[in-house]
């Protein structure tokens, strides 16, 4: 089998090497909203926190964000945050500030080191995505360069493309996630994974959305996705499970395709 | 999504139209030690009992074959049986005895009506094919025509006439099971299937062999295939998975992708 690359933190293997490693989201309003889904995640040990700031009240503050961010960050036992502002074109909650005023939120969160990974969208400016680059690399942060399109499955060039775009445009992971309008549109995007693996550098977080795209939240791993989303104690998208019943399943899956 | 067919005996839906159905092999030398098979698969309550008369000695001796049959069904609580002889060349047992005799063996099972299905592979002699189809039909008895391949996963064609080829020739289920060489080959076989139910009238049965050919014993129902295997107490080919661990994945899966 191909191998399937681990994202890294600072040089090591989050979640230890293993695959795929997952992902929940927080979906909190307000700082106490979201301390409280900590809370409640925390002991189901998820790989990683995805603080999703578009859900987030004080977006526009910068130190509100910090500050929140040094919340999470103690009340986290060692999960490392990803911070992400999904944008509202790419299935996020709309928010009230400008583009550039996310940026600047982001390279604050980077400078003052208070996140582990940032995830940050193909499609804006490549001066933004520049800029991003710049200022994470600088802080030890890593930067996700994702896709994502809440309608269909584009065809295998453009899936292709997407994947290529973030390994040209400096990225440390690629991710593409997808909407299916048939069970072989999540075909489409495992063939297109383990494409990506073979001709990619970096690691890939890659999924097909909703009810029959949850299957490549289960598989997806064995195609080259080093991550899975799930649902820690409210759901980002559709189709994840949750984590109790995600993890017991994975566990299955990897005895029967690695015998281990 | 297309609809999965469900397997049907005398006309109604095995395992009360649950998709996928599971099936348990049965791979005992002796009667003995296949009804202890029977009494330790009995209570994880499988949908249906494969009996592979390959592995059993007495295959030459049909009245053998019927009285075991019979104690089979006095032990099974009601779950029906499937009786397979799997050919020396599409994985099964060697066997001492010719075909003529095998197919005599079958047909006298149909006529004792000591089981509810047989399985008889797509390359043997039509005419075999065809008694066993006139002697099954006589006797209401399902009748799978199957596809085995443990070398490898031929092409799309050569998948889709496969399933045409039983539908032609009068399958009541038809079966396809191959080998893959790689992740690629597993997404190939679940696409044939989902053609397959767009194109043929049958409830149909596939899955991908081995480690990596597992995922498709998970979510090959999302597909196409009415059954998936699992290992009761022996498995009776590589990348089946404990009945237990596979009825909780299939659980997740299905919540997932139905909501239900």
């Amino acid at each position: 089998m191909n191998q399937t690359k681990p994202i890294q933190i600072q040089g090591k293997p989050l979640g230890g090497g293993a695959l795929p490693i997952i992902i929940t989201p927080l979906v909190g309003k307000t700082t106490p909203a979201i301390l409280e889904e900590v809370a409640a995640i925390v002991p189901k040990r998820p790989d990683l926190l995805e603080w999703r700031i578009d859900f987030f009240g004080g977006i526009g503050d910068s130190l509100a964000v910090i500050e929140t961010a040094q919340a999470i960050r103690r009340a986290a036992g060692g999960i490392p945050v990803l911070l992400t502002r999904r944008n509202a074109t790419e299935g996020g909650e709309p928010i009230a500030i400008a583009e550039a005023a996310v940026v600047e939120m982001y390279a604050a969160a980077c400078q003052a080191r208070c996140v582990e990974m940032i995830d940050y969208e193909l499609s804006n400016a490549p001066d933004d995505l520049r800029r991003l680059r710049e200022v994470s690399v600088a802080n030890g942060i890593g930067l996700i360069m994702s896709y994502h399109n809440f309608q269909m499955t584009p065809d295998a060039a453009t899936l292709d493309s997407k994947f290529a775009d973030a390994q040209r445009l400096g990225a440390d992971v690629a991710k593409v996630a997808v909407m299916p309008k048939d069970v072989q549109d999540v075909l489409a995007l495992l063939a297109a994974t383990d494409r990506a693996r073979q001709t990619i550098q970096l690691p890939l977080i890659s999924m097909s959305m909703g009810g029959i795209g949850s299957l490549s939240r289960i598989m997806g791993w064995v195609y080259g996705s080093a991550a899975t989303f799930a649902v820690g104690k409210s759901s980002s998208a559709p189709g994840q499970i949750a984590i109790e019943d995600l993890r017991a399943t994975l566990a299955t899956v990897r005895k029967a395709v690695t015998g281990q």
